[in-house]
């Protein structure tokens, strides 16, 4: 049944014709009326989406490889790992520096290719970030930069992660969240679960954001 | 045979046990012996993967959106379909304003989403980026912002791109050809063709690049 | 009697022909004699002013409707919301997303633009701001841009509110008080008692600034 | 019948209850059929609110004072002057420098005030911009600052533009274009003319863009 | 005496004919016999340069300036006096708005430059700095701009001191200790007690920098 | 006659009781009155004070050095001399690296002190300067920095002539016309001629910037 | 023996034909079989080294001067001398002023220049770093600026160390371990001591790195 | 002869005791007195000593290796090395990419550091600089990094070089000139031929500058 109902173009269908969460973006049509059973509704059916996402057995097998380029970059690797498990995803995190031991990066990379799944590298390297684009030019799997901070050098150092030469392909985020969204995205391509736990947690916005909505109007 | 050859685990093994591309790599071992002979082994080889993937039959459907905001970034838009093309990707380039035709916007979205194959979205929008942002706070697909310059633009209109709100997942690059071979990379963790395309391109490296070496070597 | 008195033009004959208030800035003629009796003669004069504000009855309806794209900024617009009614403007604060619930921010300029009352849009939206755009791409009424910072990141995610497409009408300001003042200016127009209420403010300048002057000379 | 017809409000039921102008907001609805006959009515509309908005006469009085600091800002002014010429606006330039000729800017703004008419000033000066907040802190009429560039020293020079000390209440604008269009939004919340050409103006968004997408679309 | 011996020439002849203080700059010569006994002959010169300008009578009247856009800059505007009284300088402490009191600011400069004797205007304006430029528009005497801070805000803020449009001669520093300076070299053109003032401090520089090396070569 | 007349205290009383040059001010009053005989009224005044300066006598002695950093800056120093011609300055260029030729920096600071009048130095330093900070590390007199650009390096050069040590008083401007006017601001406070050019040329603006107005005003 | 075993071409070799740090690095080929006995061999080897290099007698003279331009530098200087002295470098730390003190630094580099041994210096100057370059101009040893912070002022600061005149040969990093490792390569070229504790230093990284890699990996 | 003479200490000596070129620097003492022939005379001496070191045998081995990221930097690398043919070094140009060829990178490392002689590395690499700090992680030897521009993305570029990791030990140079002398200054700690090339070239300032001096004085 599954198989059937569950991708990115029959949602709408889901679950098993049951319209009512088509009816939940109709209550936005007309403003006067966001009643709290309404924001209810919305709210059940998307906690109803997540219980059974749980039941669900993963499609197939992958990766998101979480590198950093210093063990001082721990606690924000250990951050993106946390949105990425919310999210469903596969993670591990590994350490190594592509100008200290760059040999044993380019064997850490070989490693994770010859594990045959889906890979997503998630590179974490503070300052001039060399990791990410010695990464990407030694795979052909999605590289995401997603530098550790601190907040105030990200405005010169992303650029080390943004201006990256000819021939090279990985991206840019800048929030530990948003590496992880990405990574999901990506996985979401061959696998459903993931792909489902990404419309239930964006489904869960037409939920929280009106009812903020309604809170902040009623008190201002 | 192409199943059990081309995927990411056993290109090593490719084409079909010979062993001549990994003999490129054992080329630069010893520095002293790049004759014209061994890149020219390299140079055949890469040549040999290029024309075989010609006769592959694509493995799935998929589609690359490139939405630009404004008809003034065509051009900008035509570059990165060239990439696309180079890399055996399928897109449609469109033209839609987050800002001024927010409602068309999300239709587009709907339209694509309802195509049911695999989706990556690249958001060209110039000045304060509303559309990438838009777009991916509408779909669980990757959407890749590439901002159309001017180049010296770029260094203050990009954190539009890059300081998206939370609970968005898009990343950033900044030139055309990068976000082709991203869009490349997501296409390929599902279609081994794209793949394959993307390998032989970064194989084409270690027969360009000593090449060149050689060359300027020989002159200074 | 207000409507002959109370206008932008024939303030100097207010109240009724009484010169008083032009004295005021004859005082500052000759610094030499600026005495404490002078400077409490533009005080009585200015909190005069303020009082009889308070029995008029406002000419027409408007409204000031502040939107914040997270429930994170509530604060910032709560300051927004305290200048505006220290301005006399009636002023609502709501709360959507540009990027994560687009039809919500649709409909709600939609329901905004049904009161048919003078509007003003106060938009508030860090990082990169969708949120005053899609609002200034979806209406006529004069929408303002107030990041509500963090300070440090303001130099950067300014230029998503500055600099915006061809075609749209948003300006931008950087502090609650500012877009208050702003919003006032814009009813002020159609409204004299808010006009009233920013022009006594601005003679308030003319009392405090030399009262501070005079303090400081005094003591250094 | 005006009067009737043409406000923010009735606008969707203009003209007289003919809801063709609804129509082509359907039109949009259904992505695969926007048939070149659809965008033609939209166009025919378009064209036909425009032709109808010269026979009105204006309700009332307002002006658009544009100020440059120098002459040699004379043709951003133009360049300004002529988007409100588009838009409806009356406006006049003037020239005067708030360092060199301080006492001939006060009075020039005095002249002004005591036109008595709805004002919107916009401050046309380059590098240290004193004129904008000077003018602000001796009017209460909005002052949009829009400064003259070269456009490589904006990102510098908007500062004094942006960051005016507390109790003043100008805004900030980058281009010409949006400095009309923000003069237009504040003048039509008590003109009905220029609030229906700027409606209009933003109803072409809707044939334009579509239009452009599907001549893109075809040919990529 | 003082007018045969102290002036810019003849400094070196100072005090009449002694040749001690040039023995102290011999001193530095051979960097191996700096001794404490030759750093203390350089204190003492130093010294007594320093009391004997209490007993001389000052040449002719001047005043200093320093005017405040707000009286939340008192804290700066004192710091400046604090040096301005350590070299001998008179100077008065003034609060106005050139933005918010124009007028006010006009008369300011008027009694001044009534004064008819040698002034510096020191201008402290924090934001955007309407304040220096609107007094350098409106006198011909010195006008040094000295933004207050916060720091992190100046290297943007600084512009609209530095960037003034053409005709106007303000010139910037960033420290309250570099504006008191430039005051008392520029009084010091007309005053030989303030000119005596700065020669004793730059002089004592030869005293404090070779002990402070003395001391840190010897415990590292 | 000139001794009683022309110092900056009795200008208003020049020439020799004659109120015409006072009138000129009050010609600004009444806006609506700025008639073309008016205006040259202002312009005769302001030529005859012209003239006059060239017949007068220089009180006393001055001299502005202007010295460049390398041989590359010299188009530069030209346009300060200009500058200072124009505004009665006598000057000298001069060319030495405080960095390549140190000590030739030192003698040629202690040959111009011992020239015993009053000085002002401008140094034209690109890139980091180091000439001057030396310069003014060596001497009392006042030492304007007047970085040579190119302007695209000004941004970031400029904080080596502004963000000096503590203990150094040197000032910064961004313009040639800039350094000249402090420059002759400076000798000004010593020579009556050098003010009376200061303020003739300032109030030339009173003539030139309302008759620009007036031709803008009367063609848009 | 240590003249025939320890230079830059034979320490694969060392010790004497020994391969066990050879062996080290093959650990690396597999990063399936990293155990723990693998990491210990590496850092036993590393110890021996560092061990072996206590007993060698340095094979010449060399200093490293780090001259700091204000006593309130010291801190970075120390910082800067800690790491020279866990490279077994040699070092002085001076005081004095190129701006204030310029004799007394062109003394103190002719001074070193006297010592006949190879040198380098360290200019540690805050704010317009003139240290730096005047030293650089007077000296043909190797110079290399290390600004002291604070580390918001690094990026517009550093230009003044990075963007010399030309024909000056300073070299800049920004953390006091780059100045002491940079100074260190520059010694290591004569001196096999210094050579020999860089390596060992560099070797211990393949030991830390894999070593903080197993930790990370064996927890996440 | 040549090795008594010429080494870092006894310059002062050379030639053979003549003292002509102390003669020189004391020329300066008198500025008054820099005759045409005093200048011959410094310019003469410095050309004899660059004609003589034409003659002598370098004491030992040494190379500059400059390399390349891409071949697009071919003319950057060449006007390195024209400037390292000027000062007496040996160089190499080569290319290799750290991010696409990595190792090939690790391969050419070594085999310069097999060639057992002195070296430094030059990296150039723009965009993101992996190179430098790649090479730096990987040998002992001095890196420089020299990034090749376009000059207006140096700003943002050159943190990617300046800011590297601990432990790494790369400096920065923004001139391909100064790159050049940045690598003769370490060669010459072992090899007097390019000190003494480095000296003569510096002696040269002594010469060229104070004639521009004098013909700019001359014409102004």
């Amino acid at each position: 049944m599954v198989a059937d109902v569950i991708d990115s173009d029959s949602w709408r269908l889901w679950p098993a014709g049951d319209k009512r969460l088509m009816v939940d973006k109709q209550v936005y049509r007309n403003l006067s009326t966001v009643t709290d059973k309404d924001l209810d509704t919305v709210k059940r059916n998307f906690e109803w989406v997540v219980e059974q996402l749980d039941h669900l057995v993963p499609p197939n097998e992958h990766l998101v490889v979480i590198v950093m380029g210093s063990p001082a970059d721990k606690a924000h690797c250990e951050n993106i790992q946390k949105y990425c498990n919310e999210l469903g995803l596969k993670s591990e995190v590994r350490c190594t520096s592509a100008h200290k031991t760059t040999e044993y990066t380019l064997d850490m990379i070989s490693f994770y290719e010859g594990l045959n799944v889906p890979l997503v590298f998630i590179a974490v390297a503070g300052r001039s970030n060399g990791l990410g684009p010695v990464i990407s030019g030694n795979t052909d799997y999605p590289v995401i930069n997603c530098p550790p901070g601190p907040k105030e050098d990200l405005q010169r150092d992303v650029w080390s992660s943004l201006n990256v030469p000819s021939g090279l392909g990985c991206s840019t985020v800048v929030y530990p969240e948003t590496a992880a969204l990405c990574a999901a995205q990506n996985i979401a391509l061959t696998n459903y679960i993931v792909w489902a736990k990404l419309r239930a947690r964006r489904l869960g916005f037409l939920e929280t954001l009106p009812r903020a909505d309604k809170e902040i109007r009623s008190t201002h």
